[in-house]
């Protein structure tokens, strides 16, 4: 039976509800704390990113190409098309002697919004760049050339590329090639298809790599320490002004990473504890993920109590009309 | 135990479900078929709408002002703001003497894209009449006029044209008033929350308003028969370009009446077959519901095979990603 994470109050009743899953990892890989079944299969989708700029940073090619900090926040990115992360990514793309035509992610209306409305009123042209993975795209145009292989062909699931990060997918996910589902994303890469409690258990990687076992990632550490730094010092570029992933990792002050995915995902990677926390809503929405997560991070005690208030007045739960009246509120139904 | 009404597959696995609400009823009341429970409660939100225009029809202020179908059916919408919906507005408004200042629905962006952009842009305004809800208020500014009620407050849940509504609303729900939860809806105006079960059965009224028993309708079977063909007559003013409930009413040629309303409603009335349908999907979204709402109509041979191919096509239940690559699909998970 579904569990409910989140309700929406409307007057005096519950007017709609979101079902989902929380599953809270260790290092061990062993469950410290779920909501609903961790066995409920979905997809990794964006979430995935930092583990998919492994083959980047270990081959030397993110070295190569110059990719700063800043730059290697944009791999693990689904970043909101500003201005600033489009120019970003142009520079990549330039440091690899290549332009925007290169990127195969396809082209869609970049998540900030008057960036948008430039583009839907004819005011900017529609570009690659504006595609939320753009960076991650670049990132791997970038592991093409340094590891001498095609960049026309990267998409492909049987592209050497691809296959290690599938190979990084295995160890982190700790489940056998056979049992990760393989679909294609929204920018037509391959996504990863899995128990949500597999994300779970690759985010404490992410969070404490030296800390897994052998073959679980550990191999990956300097790499995905690096990543999550990156991610951390720079959360503009992780996703945009305003969001709550930006948010939280800017306020968090280092002692959060976060990603979402597509379809209602979100996780968290937390170094002082070795935690590695999944949570999807099963109807795919994200409106409630700020009301969850800040729950968990209170529920759990691994954000101060002050952070959680800063972050619940940028992300408050009431929800206003038209006019700005107070008619509802989004609220956490779950105890940890 | 909630019901999965659709499915969203990517690959070969299911990514994300909705549940919802199903109920079919008869002009008797009775409910003809469900999927899920009848009695879980919601709001009736912009599907009330038909009823709440009632007044206007049956107190002659319509007639007063001049209103054509065309303008009836704003009275029923939940328009997208495009610039013909928005003039309608304006010279409906124009007919009272009135200015979209008098609008007390707050301003939002218009949901039609390029009307939107043009606003984030600042190449236009913001106005009250982009808000969807802006024919529900200047049909309610028109009663007002008409029946000497003040136009300053009929906002108000005690204002005289809301309590005539919430007396109409009590007999099409079947419910006495102590049973009609009120709450604010977005456009500031009450809304009414009761079982999903009379949703449907308020659609079997505005279906086949002569057929409902006395109190439950019947005596508002004129102003019910003219707002619900003014609706079909003119279903590009009932939401807007491009959009399902536009085109369901349009293809279907009279033989349905369709509106949605806030956090995942869609409601039917079938005039031929004297039948009401409430459709709630529990999380608020509306991404399933034509692929629901075919299958409902499919499933009880209530529309014809070539017009709901027709639909089909129009809202496929292919998922494409960026490229146009098809990665899933909508699917509808219940048999009725």
């Amino acid at each position: 039976m579904p569990t409910v994470l989140a309700e929406v109050t409307r007057g005096d009743i519950v007017e709609s509800i979101h079902h989902g899953v929380i599953v809270v990892a260790g290092t061990a890989g062993e469950v410290v704390a779920a909501i609903g079944d961790p066995e409920h299969v979905a997809y990794f989708r964006s979430s995935a990113k930092p583990f998919q700029a492994v083959p980047l940073v270990e081959s030397g090619a993110a070295d190569a190409a110059g990719f700063t900090p800043a730059e290697l926040a944009l791999c693990c990115a689904s970043h909101h098309g500003e201005p600033g992360q489009q120019a970003a990514v142009r520079a990549m793309l330039a440091k690899l002697g290549l332009g925007p035509e290169a990127l195969q992610c396809g082209i869609v209306l970049p998540m900030d919004e008057a960036e948008s409305a430039r583009v839907a009123t004819g005011e900017i042209p529609a570009s690659p760049l504006h595609c939320d993975c753009s960076g991650k795209h670049a990132g791997m145009l970038a592991a093409c050339a340094h590891l001498g292989y095609r960049s026309d062909t990267y998409l492909d699931p049987d592209h050497p590329l691809q296959q290690q990060i599938l190979s990084v997918m295995r160890e982190v996910m700790r489940l056998p090639a056979e049992q990760i589902a393989r679909a294609t994303d929204g920018c037509s890469l391959p996504t990863f298809g899995g128990p949500i409690r597999a994300f779970a258990v690759a985010y404490a990687a992410l969070a404490a790599p030296e800390q897994v076992p052998a073959g679980a990632g550990r191999e990956h550490a300097a790499a995905l320490n690096r990543l999550r730094q990156a991610m951390m010092r720079h959360p503009e570029n992780v996703s945009g002004s305003g969001s709550f992933v930006t948010d939280l990792m800017a306020l968090g002050e280092g002692k959060i990473a976060a990603k979402s995915g597509a379809e209602g995902l979100i996780c968290l990677a937390v170094p002082a504890r070795g935690l590695g926390i999944a949570v999807r809503v099963l109807d795919g929405s994200f409106r409630a993920h700020a009301v969850i997560v800040l729950a968990i991070l209170e529920q759990l005690d691994l954000l101060d109590a002050a952070t959680i208030a800063s972050l619940r007045e940028r992300f408050p739960p009431a929800i206003r009309n038209h006019n700005g009246h107070h008619v509802g509120d989004l609220r956490a139904a779950f105890r940890l």
